[in-house]
């Protein structure tokens, strides 16, 4: 094994510290608005759109405020906040919208498990949101938080990204269903693109299990153990956060809220189908994993099994040429068969008779 | 393992395609009524069969019209659309029967999983619909969608095929039970050939299963190995897709509609029965294979024990002979056995001696 | 492995069989009442038991219509009908009785699964009935069908059998509780019969398998394991066939019912609780057999890595004394060693030191 | 394995025999009061124990019907029944506490599985009772019924036995809180003592258990894996055991019953708590079993691992040597490093410096 | 293995010991305030905090008296007692507050299974409390009771800790959110920091599983194995005691009782998702595990594998050299070959061909 391995080792390594505790934090209060996680980019980013089935603004803003006189309004506003790290901006979002201190420590907390909270004023929802580069291969996990009121919903990322402009373009062209939902539409359409993400990334990796089964069949390097052995983890990984996401998305599915309108269900039905689909997606991945370490140890063994077969037939055949030889260097002063003339061609004779009846034997047991 | 092997593990793999995600896809509308399936036939195939206890009709027909004039008829009629790629087909059939967009794009979707809908005007339902050719086995999936309304049930199929025939055929014949049932027996009739068909197929899988048991007796080559992971994988096939069949059906059953009458759903419930029974085979299955994989196993290890243990005895038993002939083979000026006239005798008489204890000593310890 | 094991494979395969299609038997009817099973008697043999408290009459009949008007006495009529092939029987029950056709389509399909389903004017039960023979072993499979109304209990078997002889003798016996209870206890005292042939049958293979531990202790052949495996498929077999009869009568007992009395669900528990039982006992041998299987690998590898072991030391001791014979069989005009005169007993003695002092460091080592 | 060995085996065998059934036991009325277990004692044995808050009573008695006189009185009394074979102290009981038929033939079941039933006057409990004797080592089980009245505890043991002295002596010492309890309290008290019982079962095995871990490390000799197995089996002959009694207390914990007070529902509550802690201990011990055995195999694979490897590079290390001797013993009549003087020399020299070649290379390597 | 190993195990054995019984203990009243455990501290240590909005007080205290005081006082107090062994502490305790006999019983009782349990005029939750101590990597395990009423939480440790010393803090600190809360707050937050620590632990313990990987790839000693086992162990502990926790968090989220108020609901929910992620953290590092033992298998049998087959290959090769020079070592009168001048680099010539062809081969069969 080599540095590469390490490397895949020490990266899917980091996929599996999605809940440790610093010895620092224990014992937190936990309405505490402090930032918990990696700060991952600069300076807050703050995007709005606001629509209804005929208006539509988009904009990039410096201040909360600009947002907070959305809030009575009848359109919906979408509030979209990359990076959570600002303290002063999440507690003016928290004062704003007078959300209770608590809705806004679990934002910050992106250590946390996909949930659905119900407050008095809002739906708090929470999921992680996985990406794959597609140069690196790598995969990015994201805590995406996701809080609905009445008429505004606002969405927090770790990290500046594009990953929702697909709504913002359905968004942007009137004629699009999302133009006459509410704030719970809006909320099952991002969601629907991190459940699509999932299925993306389980069917990307799966691809490339299917192609090893071939690597498998044609040429089983040792490197191919590693492999398998990343795809599990990779795999596992993804479980890990898919399983939590369905729990969520089955909570929210049943949940009974003024916020969240009788047609919407459907689409959050929908929505834990396909998550669903992507948890079976995975269990067959699985199952193929395992069939493939299986399959890679029968074939290693097999091939072993042969070596050690060949080669030890055909030491047992020189044994008795050899003490055959051996009987005639002895040194007695009498050994008829030396003195005879033809004695050494015989010895020649027997021994092939010898070799080629052991020969036969084995091929008639089937060893060979 | 051979060209053919890499065949079957090509075939097997497009079995387990069924829940992948294009990039492009990710962020689409839940109502766009796109076909985001592989087309499978030229031309969409139309055909209506409309019957109540004394008549029966049945057509091809050209026009989605000429449906929708039978919609407030108190007749039952079944309306069969194979070929879901032509969009205004599908558009026609949204806005004639006022369906939501929602309904047919989800009929359009043919990745999805298997479902139960009810919305305000109709219930969908989606199945994976197997079928087996016979000649070259290959199992086909393909996407059932039905549209259960007061009087119309709608069948989408993707390709053209003749598997509900028999029904058509208990229709056109007067005496049967289907003539006076309504749109929710029809439903039951068409999912019983979808369950009936699962059971034939495992039970195909199963005998070619209990077949490979005979053959791994008498002869278990190498090949066999593969015919076991390729029939798992088959068998994890079938069970991937009853599966969440199951679940389906199990909702229909305890479904309360207005569209289903209370007499059905004694037939729902059998339904349930039948595809509870191919679950139960599946796994009776599963279980012999993994036997079938430990005997093959214990099969070719004790064979090769028995190998190894008799060439090892086989050159155990040289070992003193070869190392007697070389004691004399030594060139001492003084060996007084060397001199000895009948030494060469006595030599080979030690040997034999030698010999038959060691095979005798073995004997008795049971390593023969 | 020889013949023997293939038909005892054979044997066992055709257990397995339990949920077959024929490709022609796809979508059929389900109110279709034609013989779906395999025929297993020539006529078809009618029985009527006739009791209450005080009276009782036993009889074989000839005509469905001898039983028909018992149908509104008060007294409980057993209709024991062996043999289903018969189709002009079963339809003229069938109309007597005014049964939903379904009941008895349902009675034909020998392969179905055990289940509960009430109509308006019956309960159908359906159950598999083990039998043992007591002279081959062999376990035969039988499905019990049994009607239950108000008054008359009709019990469909495929071949006439004398299992339910107990039960017979008991009504014939006026003391016994039987004579006091209506269908619904006689219906328990038949489910009684058919679970106690489960305990008794896993109970006699238990024996089997508990008389297997000491072969695999005394004399592990190579038979044994073929014989763990066919236990093990029986066990399997026998499981297949439990779990399903147990949710059924998980059903019954729970099932609320005019034709059930109150006092008869404190039976159909003690019912369930018997059949958790055989399910208990049946989890026990599995496991048995399943250490049995590790024992045997165990026993088997730990002998055959002590051969090696033996074998492989018993070379390794002769192989420095063999160079050392073949040191001095050089042909070199100097080795000073072979002029002198005791060279030849000197190599002796080296021998016999070098191998002593081998066999005292491997016994050091504890490899002897 | 040894004679040893079969004991053990034997002993645990009896431990699977709970669940049998005789041929000719099939179809017995569920009411025949008639004993169908093993008779453990000769005379059948009754003791009473009488009290309330302040007096008590403690008598051998003789007859059935000293205990009839207390039936309507308000103190408790406890009526403990060792021996179930005497038919006619049963009947007696029957007739005299006016108990359904079927509660009697029930405690005469000793082989029945641990449940919890109520009838019109009583509650009948009945549990597996695992004692082990100190010196033996043994686990002998026994079936406790218990039947529960207003005001009358009758408890059926199979043999005479002092497991209960403790609950005597805290009705003997007048503080104690089971002078004021009813029924309900001294059934919990009862239960207490024998769910005590399979944690100090368990306890016990469990320390046996990890003093195998250091005989398993300091000295695994081949004796080890059957004592694994036979404790695992006995673990799994516990578990067999508490799994049905843990849902005996659940139900019981559950009984909504006249005859159960509010107060006393903490109490099962309790009893489920420490049952389940005896079902967790027995999982830990499970998987440490289980630990153990791969340690065992892992142990035992590497030392002989360690010894062919040894063996192997050693008789490596000779080949060449005796070659190279092989080589100068040929009888060519021109070999010229045969007519050398110092031939023999260089040659000792070569094979010094390859054999110590090959040590380095196979030390470089690792192999050593 | 050594006596590091020894010690290890012997740790881990203790791990698993908290299910034990003494014989003695069988059959005592639960409501015997005596104590169960290990007594881990001289003298019982109380301290008192007590506060609401505007005021706060922390006093460590000498009588159970000083506290009774704050009983009926609107403000809340928290009673932490330090150890468990004055009877006489815990029966004032019993009498001042007028608790159930079987609370402080249960409190004793330090073996006992996480539970919460409602009485009549408070609510008792108990938890086991988990602890690294940092230097020597020890994992303690202490029994945490906690009795809530109405504004006095008792808090029962068994030795003396700093570990809720953030509570404190919080509380000493006016602004935090724990002053204006009642009992129910506190208790929160006292459960989550022994949640928090189960996270910790599992954290510090899953960072060197991941640390081991490192060492598994570069140099796979036999050392290692043990450690994976010592995890394993580690880990089956920690999960042993969290899951009955997790249970008793999901009861405590779900109770309805006057003492709880509504708002804190949501902080009781958010503690049952953080014990899930421990579960599930847990749940990662054992497939980890179960995987670094797979692959530490794989690489030994992979490197013995390869050993054997280079020293079978080379033993192989001078099998039919050594043939040869036997050959020629031959006595016989008549060998031809041996008068010739040239024979003797013949034989070289050959020997050598034949090697190179015998390697040729094996790389060409890819055995090299």
């Amino acid at each position: 094994m080599n540095l590469k391995t390490i490397d895949i080792l020490a990266a899917s390594r980091k996929l599996t510290a999605f809940a440790k505790k610093r010895k620092e934090d224990i014992g937190l209060s936990p309405d505490d608005i402090s930032f918990r996680g990696e700060r991952k980019m600069d300076t807050v980013y703050l995007r709005m759109v606001d629509y209804d089935a005929n208006d539509f603004k988009e904009e990039i803003i410096e201040k909360v405020a600009s947002v907070l006189i959305h809030q009575n309004n009848p359109t919906v506003t979408w509030f979209n906040i990359d990076g959570l790290h600002d303290t002063q901006v999440i507690e003016e979002i928290a004062t704003g919208f007078d959300f209770d201190k608590l809705v806004l420590a679990d934002v910050m907390d992106t250590h946390s498990r996909p949930k659905v909270r119900e407050f008095s004023n809002c739906i708090l929802l929470s999921i992680k949101m996985l990406q794959q580069d597609e140069e690196s291969g790598r995969i990015s996990v994201e805590n995406l938080s996701l809080i609905m009121t009445e008429s505004v919903l606002l969405s927090f990322q770790e990290k500046r990204g594009d990953v929702f402009e697909p709504v913002r373009e359905r968004i942007r062209s009137q004629k699009k269903r999302i133009r006459n939902g509410g704030t719970d539409y809006l909320t099952f359409a991002l969601l629907d693109i991190v459940v699509d993400n999932y299925i993306y990334i389980i069917g990307v990796l799966g691809e490339k299990i299917e192609t090893l089964e071939e690597t498998l069949l044609v040429n089983p390097g040792k490197g191919i153990v590693d492999e398998i052995y990343t795809y599990k983890r990779k795999l596992n990984f993804l479980r890990k956060n898919i399983t939590p996401a369905k729990e969520m998305i089955l909570s929210l599915s049943k949940l009974e809220s003024e916020l969240i309108d009788e047609s919407s269900h459907v689409h959050f039905k929908e929505l834990l189908d396909n998550i669903q689909q992507a948890n079976d997606s995975s269990d067959t991945y699985r199952d193929i994993l395992s069939d493939q370490l299986n399959i890679y140890h029968t074939t290693i063994s097999t091939k072993l099994n042969d070596i050690m077969k060949f080669l030890t037939i055909f030491s047992v055949i020189f044994i008795p040429l050899t003490f055959i030889a051996g009987i005639y260097g002895t040194n007695f002063d009498v050994v008829p068969e030396l003195k005879y003339e033809y004695s050494y061609f015989i010895m020649w004779g027997v021994m092939i008779v010898v070799a080629i009846g052991m020969l036969l034997y084995f091929k008639k047991r089937k060893w060979l």
